[in-house]
């Protein structure tokens, strides 16, 4: 593994290894100095082409527990329009030796095309509507913390899969675990064709919220009812907004989750982020940890660790 | 103590400990390496919802003297208006397992609520017109160093003390540790009403130039005469504004200073600036020794520090 | 040495000797871990009043590399305006006793003034059509590396000298080490008067292309064709543009050089750029190295150090 630019380059395997490796780190995230020696030296930059103040904090978050150093390349549009080329600033940071790049874009495939031209790491921190693997593999191990396994369990994820790169890489990673996956949004929001998902599809929330054992919100962008894809937030809140009347007719160990940053009275309810169901913040806490696995896996394995044990790169820093 | 929304929380005896726990840190800073292992480790945040260069670099070169990770989490307006509200921004932040947070906004009492939400230590980097506790700590051990004491001194504070947190956390502090404050401003630039605040009223500053300890200047925002609360920038100076000539009749220890950042010619003179009187630059030194003080108080004390004696965590790092 | 302000404050013998430490950083960037604890418990702030990621990155990275804190301010022009002056900016940070300051601003000699008033190391990170001393040095090692020295070298400089301050400090390295310079581009893109420039003139890329051991590409802004000063980015192709197929009459041993953003299809193909005469990546490289090596010079010598003997100081972190 030199780079993650899709949770599919994984597979069942490479997720569960990720997951085991993850639990090492949410034991260094939980001691009182949480830091450890594995990756001193080396550089990870965030080349973020969209904003995301939510993943690249706990990407540098990672970085940092893991004693490398980090460096922020945030474009804003109009530097983009005036300065060089994608391609350009990827060799120039190349070339000064950096170690890994955490690339965010708007456009899909964009990671794809930064490992070719880089020669260091890649991990792709969303890509447009299309992939958001360190997601997946935060949800995959915050659902099996808490049920044991994904297999045979019963998934539902709620709106705008259409333009949602979350959906995207869940799907796979969970179908990929063993999870049945239903789809529940409006038409309008799914992707034109669902050949080859291995999901079902239901259109509205009350057909699925007694059988499910996690219910996964996507957040709604308030665009969508100026482009006329919802008639208005609140029809869309009644059929898939997990409300606080709904959330009580979960059973209670089914899981509520949400990827942030929640519109809160439009998707979930403020009392239903808040119940005892959710699994909110533990998804937070929990990407931290599994960010440290991915950067430890891609840069502190083999040779780049000059002969550190993985013991002595975890010992305290 | 485990957040620092208010000066008011500290009371005499809380600013007189950490005025004493400042002294430690300001011999620190006067090392040839001046850093420390106190804490690493620990990360602490900017969250800046104002631009304030001034304040951020203060805290962030505290934070990193004492081996601290910092992480700079700036919102521009826009970026607020379409994405997460500040709860969930703050319990993102939190679930991070981040230690501190230093949050400045231009809402009065905002960090009340983070504090609420956050479960880590929150310090107010400004808030409003409300108050800004750092900076009165800062004075105070300013004008301490100077003058051995507080106690007894006549200060004047010059300006638009209306719409000044600076104002509010400074009249606290001083009067605290037993000053007399006089505050010089046009009526308009004063709070409608100063009941409970246990100072007295000038309306020029040549009425108290000959009579006071330290004089402490007000920055004066360009607004207020399109505000119509001033009527010329030069009628405000000549009866407010500490001149080159003004600066000359003040006795040799007065105590010129100002929170930066000035305006020249406007609340203050370049000769007031640069005068034996003055100790504008010594502010902005100490500034960094307080706010040491301040997260080692908040981070370094009790368990958190997992053992190390002071003593451990101040020897070179 | 306790400034970089200009490549002519070095002379020959300084870049030299800057060149041979430079060797010792280009040793370190290699090693698996590439970090030396040469300035640990050193502030090198990037004070940067024009974007330049590429800049500041490498400083940054150079600065990481030798164990100092590193904190960035970049300023947007709007806040500039609102804000406090420059000299207040810089006396702030003075006063807060940041050890070193990379200052980029589009008005010439502006680093000068910031030497004045700091106290600190100033380095010129590039200030308007004046002078990149940085880039200069990394430019000479780069030459040297390949072809052993400058001297009696002939190096072309192509493209927009008058807006460039990268041509400007280029000519004074370069001709200070014995290289002969001839400077090819249109009249309105050459300095109103070249007296006292130690160059020569050629006004197509044809007429040197035979002749030179270097030819260095300068970045052609778009906007000069909206200010009239070329006829057509196609026109200034032509005559001026480091095409596929001219860099293929280029002696095999001739260097391609670019200072980076590239306008590829305009000052240079992209098959030029590629090419196996394109040292372009390897001036990116160099550029970490060559500000570790000014860095070091200016922070990490004399009784800065406390001590620290070199072989120490580069030993691992």
């Amino acid at each position: 593994m030199t780079n993650l630019p899709s949770i599919a380059d994984l597979g069942a395997d490479g997720i569960e290894e990720m997951m085991r490796l993850t639990d090492k780190f949410v034991e260094v995230s939980g001691r009182a100095i949480p830091k450890v020696p594995a990756l001193r030296g080396k550089t990870v930059v965030s080349l973020f082409y969209e904003d995301s103040t939510r993943t690249r904090l706990s990407f540098e978050t990672a970085a940092k527990r893991l004693s490398a150093d980090t460096m922020t390349f945030s474009v804003s549009a109009s530097s983009v329009n005036k300065g060089e080329s994608l391609r350009d600033t990827v060799q120039t940071i190349a070339a000064m030796g950096i170690d890994a790049v955490v690339v965010r874009h708007k456009s899909s495939g964009v990671p794809w095309r930064v490992a070719e031209w880089l020669g260091a790491c890649v991990i792709n921190g969303g890509d447009g509507w299309h992939e958001h693997p360190t997601q997946a593999l935060l949800d995959c191990y915050t659902i099996t913390r808490r049920r044991g396994t994904l297999s045979g369990l019963r998934i539902a994820i709620v709106g705008d899969v259409k333009h949602s790169r979350v959906a995207r890489s869940d799907v796979l990673a969970f179908t990929a675990l063993g999870a049945d996956v239903v789809l529940v949004a409006p038409r309008t929001l799914l992707p034109p064709s669902l050949e080859g998902w291995p999901v079902t599809v239901a259109d509205r929330i009350d057909d699925v919220i007694g059988s499910v054992d996690v219910i996964y919100l996507l957040r709604l962008q308030r665009e969508r009812m100026t482009e006329a894809l919802i008639p208005t937030l609140r029809e869309y809140r009644n059929r898939f907004g997990l409300t606080a009347s709904r959330v009580q007719r979960l059973a209670p160990d089914v899981l509520v989750m949400h990827p942030g940053p929640m519109n809160r009275g439009v998707e979930i309810d403020a009392e239903a982020a808040e119940d005892s169901r959710s699994v909110i913040t533990a998804q937070v806490a929990n990407g931290v940890a599994v960010r440290m696995a991915v950067l430890y896996r891609l840069l502190g394995s083999g040779a780049d660790l000059v002969g550190a044990r993985p013991e002595e790169a975890l010992a305290g820093a």
